[in-house]
This record gives C-alpha cells, sequence and structure tokens, in this order.
C-alpha cells in the first residue's frame, strides 16, 4: 500500500462535477483496492465560494476545499491530476496548457475545448510527456475510447457510425414516437433540460462533429480538425418524414459516420440519416447514445448506453480517473499532428430519400422522374401517399446510390426548373 | 524504448492460436508503440510438431518456435507469460498452475478451466502475486470484462443479461429465421463449424454457465463455482414455439441472467427465455453474443459483438497480452474467495409461457385455467391458435409473474392429471 495519496484538483462544480464527487465517495474502498492508494480531492475551484450547495451535503464538509483561484490547483505541486468540468472553451484551453506545462495529468469532459484546441493541447501534452483523457466528453457513459485505445487495439477500424449527440436524438425520438413538429420537440427537450436555451450547437450537428473528430483522431493515429466533418443539422426535418421513413422501413437518426476507402482516405460526415430500424442505431432512443463499428479482427460490434446526465457522464470521469492515476502509458493521447486524408463529401456514394411538395396534376410524377434521368440520378422507388387533384401534395422519392455532389446539384437544379411547391427533405440513407 | 522485449509462450496452435498470431504480426508497430517495447513469441508448444501447416506460411519461418514440450515454456525464465489457447481442462490447469507457480502471468481463452478450477487457479495468483487475464473466454470479440473492470469501474452493477453461447445462438437463429427443427438446425450448426460432434456442454447451456460464472465473479467480487448457476438447455424448444413466441412479440434466446435483490442476494441462471423483440438481445443473430447490464451510475448500456471465430477471440487475446504487458495491477484478479448468497430458482418470480398439446373437446380452455387457478397461478393470457374438434392442438399460455416453484410444481401436477396430451415447453420471459 502506497502511503501517498493520488492527488486531483477539480475546476468546476456543476451537475457533471458534483456526480464525480459522489461517485468518487461511494466507489472509494473498491478504487483504493485496485490502485494501492486512496484518491484525494484536494481543491476544487469554482465561480463563486459562497453559493449555497445543498446537494453535496451527502458528502461531508466540501467548503473547505473552494476556492475561486483555479491557480491554487495548476500551481500546486502535490496535486498530480486536473479535472476540468467547468465548460467553455477559452479558459479550459488556458487551464489545460497550464496543468500540462506544471506536470499534471488532465482528465476533461469537454469536447469543445479539444475539438477547436486539440492541436495545441496534445502537442504540448507530448512535449510535456503528460496524458490527457477524455472518456466523457463522447457518448458520455459509454466507455467507447478506452475499447478502441485497449479492448479493441488488436484492430483496425474500417468504419464507425454513431449518434453522439443526446440532445438530437431526444428532438428526434419525440418527433418520430409523438407526432411532434420540431419546434414543439425543441421546446420540451429545453423544458426537460436536454436542451440550451440557445440549442444551436447541438442541433446543427456541431457537438456531434466535434465528438466524431475526436474519435476519428483516435481511429486514424491523426489530428483532425473540426472542419474536416461536414455536417448538416436537423432542422429542417418534419414530423410527416418519419412517417414515410417508417413505411418504407427506417427511422431517421442523427449519425455520426467514418469511413475508409480502399485508398485510405476517409468519409467524415454527421448528418440526419435514413437508419434501416432493425439497426442498432434505430434502437437508441431519447438521451441514449449508440457506436456501431467495424473492426478488420472482431467485424461489427455495437455499444448503446446513455448520452448524457450526471452520474453517466461522471462514472467516464473516474474511469479515467483510473487510468491517469495508474500511469497508463499513452492512454489518452494517441494523436499524431498529422491531419487524414478525405474523401469529400461531394464524392461520398449513398442512395439518398427526398421528400418533395408537387401540385397534384396529371403527368407531375413523370416530369419529376423525367427530371431525375436527365441529371443522372436512378430512382429506387417514387411514391405519392396522397392523391388530391389541384393540390399540394408530398412525394417521396428513393434514389439509388448516387455521387452526393450529382445529387446536390440536381436538387439545386429542380428548385430552379419550378417543379417543386416549396422548399424539400433531403436524408442520406445508411446501408 | 526499453530493449527488452516482453516474451510470451503460447501453448496450443489452432484457429485461435494462428489467430494470436495473425494480430500479433498485423498490429506490431501499434503495440510497439503503445507498449515501448517490442512483444515476442517466443516458443509455441503443439501436440506434434511436424504437422503441416500451410495457414501459418504468412508469418514467417516459425517451426523455430514450436516444441512439443510445454515445460520449454513454463520453465522458461525469459517468458513473461503464457498465452493458453490449447482448450480442455485438466492439462491446462496444470500449465495455468505452474507459470503462476514459476512468476508468468497468464492469458487464456480458457471459460471451462477458469469455471472448473477457478478457485485453485485464481487463489494461486493472489498468493504469487500474478494476474491471469480471461477477456477471450467471454463473448469472444466484446471487451466485456475490461469494462467491468475498468470503463465501469465507477459502477455496482446490479443486473446483467447476456447471450454468451454462439452454437445455441446459431442454432436458434435458424430455427426462427428458416423454420428450421432443432435436430436440422444442429446439424448445420456442426457442419458450419459452429457446434462440436458432441454439442452437450453448449446447447446443455453449460458453456454458457461457464461463462456466466465468471462475469458473476467480477461483479460480485467473489469466487462463483459453476454450481452457482442454474442452468437449463434449449433441445426441448420446437420451431412452432418461435411462431407463438413472435406473434405475442418475443424472440426465444439463450439467456444468462445475474440479478441483485434488495438483500443482496443475486439470481444468476441460463435457460431459453422469451425476450421482448425490441430488446438488443433480440437482435444478436448466428455467432453473435450480446451483453445488456444496469449500472449504479450508467443506467443501461448494451453491448454486441461476434462470441466466436479465429480472429473475433485472438483479438481479446491480444487486448489481454497489453493488459498483462502493462504490468496492469489486479486487473485480471480481482475474486475474493468467497462466494455471493444465492437467491434459488425456485424464488425467482417472472412471467412464463407455456405450450401445452390437448385435445381439442368442449371445455378443455375451461379445465386447463381452473388447474392453473386451483395451483395459485394466475394467467395473463391462454389462445388455442389451431381449433381442429377432436385432434391434438397446442394452447398457449402466459402467465403472470410467478414464483418460479410454484410454477413448475405446477406444471408437475399437471402432467400427472393427464390434462396434456404430451410433452410440454415452459419458457420464462425476461420482463
Amino acid at each position: 500500500m502506497n502511503e501517498q495519496p493520488y492527488r486531483l484538483g477539480m475546476i468546476g462544480l456543476g451537475t457533471v462535477g458534483s456526480g464525480v464527487l459522489e461517485l468518487l465517495h461511494r466507489r472509494e474502498s473498491t478504487l483504493v483496492r485496485r490502485l494501492g492508494r486512496a484518491i484525494e480531492v484536494k481543491k476544487i475551484a469554482v465561480r463563486d465560494t459562497s453559493r449555497s450547495r445543498p446537494y453535496l451535503s451527502g458528502f461531508g464538509e466540501i467548503s473547505d476545499l473552494l476556492t475561486d483561484n483555479p491557480d491554487e490547483i495548476l500551481e500546486d505541486p502535490e496535486i498530480d491530476l486536473l479535472v476540468e468540468v467547468a465548460g467553455g472553451v477559452d479558459e479550459p484551453r488556458k487551464w489545460i496548457l497550464k496543468a500540462l506545462e506544471n506536470g499534471k495529468d488532465v482528465v476533461t469532459a469537454n469536447k469543445a475545448v479539444l475539438a477547436v484546441h486539440g492541436k495545441d493541447i496534445f502537442q504540448t501534452a507530448l512535449s510535456q510527456n503528460q496524458r490527457v483523457f477524455y472518456e466523457a466528453s463522447v457518448a458520455a457513459a459509454i466507455p467507447i475510447i478506452e475499447m478502441l485505445q485497449n479492448g479493441l487495439i488488436a484492430n483496425g477500424i474500417t468504419s464507425l457510425s454513431a449518434i453522439l449527440n443526446g440532445t438530437c436524438n431526444f428532438i428526434l425520438t419525440q418527433m418520430e414516437e409523438e407526432g411532434l413538429d420540431y419546434e414543439t420537440a425543441l421546446k420540451l427537450a429545453q423544458e426537460k433540460g436536454f436542451a440550451e436555451a440557445d440549442p444551436t450547437l447541438d442541433v446543427s450537428g456541431g457537438d456531434a462533429a466535434h465528438k466524431l473528430a475526436l474519435l476519428a483522431g483516435i481511429i486514424t493515429g491523426s489530428h483532425v480538425p473540426i472542419e474536416c466533418i461536414y455536417s448538416e443539422g436537423i432542422q429542417e426535418i418534419t414530423s410527416s418524414d418519419f412517417t414515410f421513413a417508417r413505411d418504407l422501413g427506417y427511422a431517421i437518426k442523427m449519425v455520426g459516420t467514418l469511413k475508409q476507402h480502399g485508398t485510405g482516405a476517409w468519409e467524415m460526415r454527421v448528418h440526419p440519416t435514413l437508419v434501416p430500424e432493425n439497426d442498432l442505431l434505430a434502437q437508441a432512443r431519447d438521451e441514449y447514445n449508440a457506436v456501431s463499428l467495424v473492426g478488420d479482427a472482431v467485424g461489427r460490434m455495437s455499444v448503446m448506453g446513455k448520452g448524457a446526465g450526471s452520474l453517466p457522464t461522471a462514472s467516464s470521469i473516474v474511469a479515467d480517473v483510473l487510468r491517469a492515476s495508474r500511469g497508463e502509458r499513452e492512454g489518452g493521447n494517441p494523436h499524431g499532428l498529422n491531419v487524414p486524408e478525405l474523401v469529400p463529401v461531394g464524392d461520398v456514394e449513398l442512395p439518398h430519400y427526398i421528400r418533395l411538395e408537387v401540385k397534384d396534376n396529371p403527368g407531375v410524377l413523370g416530369r419529376i422522374t423525367s427530371f431525375f434521368g436527365m441529371h443522372n440520378i436512378s430512382i429506387r422507388s417514387i411514391n405519392q401517399p396522397e392523391a388530391q387533384m389541384g393540390h399540394t401534395v408530398p412525394v417521396i422519392i428513393i434514389t439509388h446510390t448516387c455521387k452526393d455532389k450529382i445529387l446536390t446539384d440536381g436538387l439545386e437544379e429542380l428548385k430552379k426548373a419550378g417543379l417543386v411547391e416549396q422548399g424539400f427533405t433531403h436524408i442520406r440513407i445508411q446501408e
């Protein structure tokens, strides 16, 4: 038994930070047994030390640990590890860099700071011979990073598709199951605490792109800047799309995809996707996340778990504290600083779902199919579920596999040609 | 960079052993980068060194490594790790104990030797301060042991249900999807190499019980002898049961279950189970395995992957070699030697599916429902899908939640009462 405890300082004490305290307390004896020494929380930096924190009453007197000066952690030579759970981008960047420079490892749940300033942070970690662990930043409870780095170490990963944003998944689940429209579902997500007052980062795909960039970095052994990830949001999906998709055997999910081509280059994209309803990703409801990957030794493997919440997120932070405290070599920092070769989204080949609103006139379907044919887009099926001569009705088109650029250019032309009454929905289909 | 390579000796060079060689070769540069030193296979013990092994031609000259004397590995002080992939029970026990006594760690894919001689083996490992890693022995490719020991370290696991036997799952999938009867599906499994010439250990539930005992040991931090696991085989399921189950919204799977009661005692059981068709376990087809668990921090988490095959199994062995070579403290050996308190299967409360064959006479359903009522078994639904007066027809009964002993005693009485024509199927239902 090592007499010296392993000492951490935490910045932030919101819903995730208090979850970390709770789990360190609850699992104390297991952690001591596994580590051979105690884990001690030495300091916690918060904005306002005087704020009442009744939800921490179960953990004894913690007010002695509080400080409003992060430097008391970052400059304390006795502290082995910084746990950063404050959120934000610019301040966390400063804290993390300073911790690394002062010889501390770092555990963070902050995907934004890693996706935006990852190059800086990982370069500093490499040069300082420190590690940055970030299990909780991707798919909260799911230990996908440890799986990729340890359990699946014998595999080259050739593709991955994942639901990585709990807010989008909650909204899409409500639209699908309750028939809500997008605005109502968003409002409900905000009321339940699953969406921010400004939900842009989540619903635009930005947050999922941050997370996918982190997974891509591990899988390709590179640095993947956020700009590498093509992304589209969920804002244009209507509740009727769920009905049409279900009739065709699909769910609509916000999916992040990584896929290696024979050339070695990678597709990296986040967008709404029609997923076959028997696919594991289609089973992930509400705030659940899911990851399905193909390894060249294991074949397909899938994992599903909660993608948000205090204890699910804290669970992964505590696992990272264990990894850090064991001195796991290189575990959290496999990034080289090269950027992988990319396949432009325009070259991606997939089938597509398109919902058009057209005036129901004789010959309208003929004109649409001719138009698609002229633009080299091959149609697998075309359905006009409602007939109402002279009125605007939806037409649902499923294409065969088609180059993304050909499809999107074709849709632009279609808009210009005045064949459709209003905007339309275009959703890529996962094969 | 440490100059000294990490040296392993392997006993066995069948389908799994050659997969291990292939993956160590394929992932050499990644493993060196992660470890800071090379992994060297120093000796391989096989029964017959002269046998031609053309499938190894890709890995250079290995005949120099071969020996027919395992002691050349077990007594070589330069060898750090024994990888045991020979199969069997008595010989592997001897090899593993000798390796531990001679200061080597052990990686094995052999659930049988651990389930039968685990107490011996784990006690020796503890006293010798060595570790035994066995990721590949449970759910082949799925890194469930590392998840439980590391990624989910912050969780008490309160329940787990899993498909752990690829042979059973292949047979049940063929019966469900192709309408094959049990004997034909078994023969197909044997032809495809998914079942042994003597399939007893697999189809009886014995193999799944071995694996469940290992997971139970990790989850409860105890030693769980194989006798603790109640098990039933799949031999009495008929293809018609799949039809009736599907009509009720269920799949039939061979499921291993661990469940902690409020008292702290555990249900531990392996038997055919009706699983709701939207449950992840119902999605695992053919040789896939799946594990669904509830942690007190993460809530529900599920993982699915291949449960058999050369590379999927070797993938987990290589991950264990990495764990062993990093000197992970206690990682593979969390077992205390106490036995956890058990809930007898007779006290387990579940709903049940019962298929009876009865002579279709007026009043027969009335007599059956009265009989069940008299025996305190409450019926949720009773269906007689075929009516053919005077002929033997099936009756499908779904009970409400009912103590196992009351149900099984009732069924014994029913047999004696002569109300049913032939044997019947009784399958427990997962809630």
